[in-house]
């Protein structure tokens, strides 16, 4: 077994601090890579104080994974020490059903395995996250990463950038399409990034109007305070698509107003009380609502390498693991531009 | 002004009952047919009793609408005296909007004019609908009715026929997909009619297994008492496709766990109350929730020519006149397979 240092909590109620741990050995099909740099994101949160339930404990989180191979077991072809690599939520899947066949692993019909707060395919070995110094990861879920880029700020990519990458990619939302993007934080942030790349007229849709000069520092073209009548009411039936972040309690009808007919209003984010949804919001415009969650393997791979072909990264602010807590607390109030991500170097 | 017959409501208190009243003069681009058979429609019930709100009194219900030309205006070429004519839900509409010139009348953006309980683009003309012995439309809201059909079976195709087979096509439901359909009544058996048409596998859903025979005999492949958790079960992750018929409040969550990865579940039905919906039971699949809501002008044609084409009807129960109030009250206890239509001759 490989001997880790990492940062956990041992139950719901404590703050994260320090725990050793142990990794696998490294198998025939494994890549064991030490963790540069881990993002933070606001699921770890949820995942630590147990909000979606069924939370183990000690729980290591993390799911935003950069670092450098130090190892690879006899079989693996793709890595060798040395490279790159990122692991982001998943860490394995069955492999054999008819999702994980299309590279939708996210959506693993026996249950994909979450990078933390999980158990491995075996169904009792739990999994440990990115607070720590090295992690063992079977070759399929490692992505390459580039060296083009900043490593630090590569990092949120493996949450945040695939979380926004893949609906838009899915939907087709490019050149001539108004996209609006609801909330501007970690997920928001790339979302207006990708949307700009891909050509789409973007729009910030914000309750806080001191977020409209960063909004267009990001590319956004427009920044609609939804609190101003007068504003929103300028763009109803404007948007071909709404790109939705946020996760707290909101009230889809007024956005669904906002869509022209046939649009779509894609949520990213999970509010914890159900969205309550008018039968007439979308059939007044046959629009549609629908959801979607990070991306498969072969599309995380698509979206780092598109990064590294277009320079695009995370907006990030670097802390070290020490300052864990301080950053959660930041972070509930909204105090961050737009990830934190953890040095490792300072475990 | 041309004298017309028709039965009306006074109030949303009162029971329909004969009225006389006028139709417009027949315009130099209008058509007047006399009418033979209307639809009866869930609607029409909601909108006498007001349930929906800002009703106009006198109010003559009724948008299935089948009958033979008597008078054409002079500028009129698409229609003859002698034709078979027919209008559903719209009687006109701006004509210039972007919505419009697509053909999608239904969502015109300046207000299209519903066949009754609405105001004519003037803003101040009501329109009665065809519980009625004739009436005057422009030539570009009448459809041209093949003679191949039992008329009085046609009617329900004007808002039952294009409410069930628009969404269809535009989802491009048929073969390969597993569609079901929920709720089996005047939509939901055109959707069963239209499903197995395109050439998908249709299951009807319903929470009566009694319907199961008549389903089969419609031309479902299956059928799921979802009353039957067991049954329920079974169909787990299955569909592509659900089309949603049902008005009455129901919980969604558990119709979206039937869809399979991207499947879409449309709602062609408007429940009094808002649906409530977990972001899970659309993030977990990139499912979607969609609405749709009749069908514009020529996609209305065109379902008009299918039918004549695959020799498809609505499945109906004659009544005349004078029974309409006892035909609402079958229809709230759901007594009805699947439409009544009125025989306009006994006014």
């Amino acid at each position: 077994m490989i001997p880790t240092k990492g940062y956990a909590v041992k139950d719901s109620k404590t703050d994260l601090a320090p725990w050793n741990f142990e990794r696998r050995e490294v198998g025939p099909h494994d890549v064991q890579f030490d963790i540069q740099f881990c993002g933070v994101c606001h699921s770890d949160l949820h995942q630590i104080k147990d909000d979606w339930g069924g939370a183990i404990f000690p729980m290591v989180p993390g799911h935003e994974i950069v670092g450098k191979v130090i190892n690879v077991g006899s079989h693996v072809k793709k890595f060798k020490v040395g490279d790159l690599a990122g692991t982001g939520c998943l860490v394995d899947s069955c492999r054999t059903c008819e999702n994980c066949k299309e590279g939708l692993e996210q959506f693993c019909l026996n249950g994909s395995t979450e990078t933390y707060n999980a158990l491995g395919q075996d169904g009792k070995t739990p999994t440990y996250g990115g607070y720590s110094n090295t992690i063992v990861v079977h070759e399929d879920f490692v992505l390459h990463i580039s060296d083009k880029l900043d490593l630090a700020a590569v990092a949120p990519l493996l949450c945040a950038g695939i979380t926004t990458y893949s609906p838009l990619k899915h939907w087709k939302v490019g050149k001539g399409h108004k996209l609006a993007v609801l909330g501007l934080g970690g997920l928001g942030h790339m979302a207006v990034k990708f949307g700009v790349a891909f050509g789409a007229e973007v729009t910030v849709l914000s309750t806080s109007p001191e977020k409209e000069a960063n909004a267009k520092k990001l590319g956004a073209h427009n920044f609609i305070v939804t609190k101003d009548a007068d504003q929103l009411k300028s763009v109803t039936g404007y948007f071909d698509f709404i790109l939705d972040t946020v996760s707290a309690p909101h009230d889809l009808n007024l956005y669904l107003s906002l869509l022209r007919v046939n649009g779509v209003h894609i949520c990213v984010g999970v509010p914890p009380t159900p969205y309550e949804v008018r039968a007439f919001s979308l059939i007044g415009g046959r629009k549609s609502l629908a959801g979607s969650l990070i991306g498969g393997l072969p599309e995380t791979q698509e979206m780092l390498d598109y990064c590294a072909e277009h320079g695009i990264v995370s907006e990030i602010e670097m802390i070290d693991i020490k300052n864990i807590n301080d950053a959660y607390d930041r972070m509930i109030r909204g105090d961050v531009r737009y990830r934190f991500v953890i040095d490792m170097a300072t475990l």
